[in-house]
């Protein structure tokens, strides 16, 4: 059976060609180690996010620069706090680190309460949009939070901004606590050739070269880098490909919503659905049976919601022609 | 000015064929996640090495591989040792993870006394051959550091094992508490891919495991991951390559000693040589002053020496005319 994959947010669309062209050139040359600094690379991101090279460190998957973050600016005496909900990962880094955290809930809507973080003067980390809720808060209610806490440092994990949102990108020579974190692996269709980056004021990204100089120098493969810059030499594919998904997302969740399924307000390549009568599992199943593969998660706050990613036009119709059938009646 | 490197013990051939073709095609598929089990790859090494699957764990150099030991084997409570003079990175890791950790010195020779380790109680690193020295200890003389210490962990560092060289991957499923690391990057020609591993006993494997699970999951981007199995179908390559390199070792160091070189027995793709007349730092700034970069280390207990990576037999040739020159008369 060939499953129709929607369940790890990847994007339905190839790499752009300059990106495959580029590591493909590379791989002829891998008797050579990549350049430690990823000079060129850093040097396009900064560009074309309108920072200095200094504000940029590149990273094996935005999982690499997260993890940096929590190693180099928490410990026992600085512990961290993020949402209840939100990307997994974050217990699992502050556990390896044995740093304390505390889980703030959202609201029952699932949206993030700003006022729980404004002044609470722990280190922060927050996916905005946040997982996989799909909902973002407003850069205004960022730069609170940012500015209320300048003895801590406040993570933003931008995994999915470039599907309708407003980065914090802007902030970050206004703010010396900032750090923005965003990856390859949704918008730019790079998840299996591990790239991320931060960006932070100089000083910030100076800590962090710092941890990645003493654990793994050589943190980019020479084909990796080859592609990142492949891509960002082709914005333009990549922002076609965002307008295409969020098209995309914008008609499932119009089809969804009359099948009788609540959805949160995503601004991601990602949708969050209940349905009214058919439980989180049932509806995760009966697609599966179908061959089409959905995220589920058994946490009981969410346990009702499936997490479907937004593939190509045709994979949604097929979804959309599964969930008719599935929701028929009920 | 086009510089012939020697200083990084880079390969002078380029990676197997089939590597560099397993790479571009992967280049196309990169918009999907890679497998963070690495099962292809894992089950490739472990079938070459003549071991199995559970035994072997694929990281992202095998300065990753390395970092996971100290990160999952030692702390305040279990520290480390080893050589005074070896690869500059253990003093890194043991340091960014809190380590306490001791050096303890090689012989005026530069060969490791056994018996500095033999029943020493504490977790061991070994580079074997050692770097920058290039001399290896036979593996019974492995054998005896790791029986001799059976509640610690004995890490080998194999580097450089397949200059000519026994392994001790024979003895994993002998000894519960010895791990053996291995790279890529060297005899395999793919530095620039980032591709190392540890093989152990399956327990030992299961911690680090553990770790990769806990900071990074997906560590291996897809076209490393491919090039690696492109190497390992490709093994009777990389052979040819370390018996060339292997010639073109000892054709070099006979022709060094003509000239008033003395060096260590290496069994690397490296040699490690100092003139009787001439101090290090000259040599290195004169054979820089005409295009050859080679390895100075100012480490006063070595900084007579230079680390010279074995190139092409081309490379040698220019490199041993220029070190006439510089040497004649002397």
């Amino acid at each position: 059976m060939r499953y129709i994959k929607l369940n790890t947010n990847e994007s339905p669309f190839p790499p752009s060609e300059k990106a495959q062209k580029y590591a493909s050139q590379a791989a002829s040359l891998l008797q050579l180690y990549p350049d430690p600094q990823c000079a060129e690379l850093t040097k396009k991101i900064a560009q074309n996010l309108g920072v200095e090279y200094e504000n940029v460190l590149v990273t094996n998957g935005s999982d690499e620069i997260l993890n940096f973050a929590f190693m180099a600016f928490c410990d026992k005496e600085h512990p961290c706090v993020f949402p209840n909900i939100t990307y997994g990962f974050y217990s699992v880094f502050a556990e390896v680190n044995s740093i304390p955290y505390e889980e703030i809930p959202l609201r029952d809507d699932f949206t993030i309460n700003v006022e729980d973080y404004i002044g609470i003067n722990k280190n922060i980390f927050i996916a905005n949009p946040n997982a996989p809720t799909g909902i973002a808060l407003a850069l205004s209610e960022i730069e609170r939070i940012v500015k209320s806490n300048p003895d801590n440092i406040v993570v933003i994990d931008e995994a999915y901004v470039d599907f309708g949102n407003e980065s914090a990108v802007s902030l970050v020579n206004k703010y010396d606590n900032l750090l923005v974190t965003q990856t390859f692996s949704k918008s730019r269709s790079m998840a299996g050739a591990r790239l991320g980056f931060g960006v932070g004021c100089r000083e910030l990204i100076a800590d962090l070269n710092t941890i990645k100089y003493s654990t793994n120098p050589y943190n980019i493969n020479k084909m990796t880098m080859a592609a990142g810059i492949g891509a960002m030499e082709d914005e333009e594919y990549t922002k076609r490909n965002c307008r295409e998904i969020i098209k995309t997302r914008e008609y499932t969740a119009a089809e969804l919503e009359k099948m009788g399924f609540t959805l949160t307000k995503s601004t991601t390549n990602f949708l969050f659905a209940k349905h009214n009568k058919i439980s989180g599992s049932e509806i995760y199943q009966k697609l599966r049976e179908e061959g089409i593969l959905v995220r589920h998660f058994d946490k009981k706050e969410i346990c009702d919601y499936n997490r479907i990613t937004i593939g190509t036009l045709e994979d949604m119709q097929i979804l959309i022609d599964t969930l008719k059938k599935i929701t028929e009646g009920k």
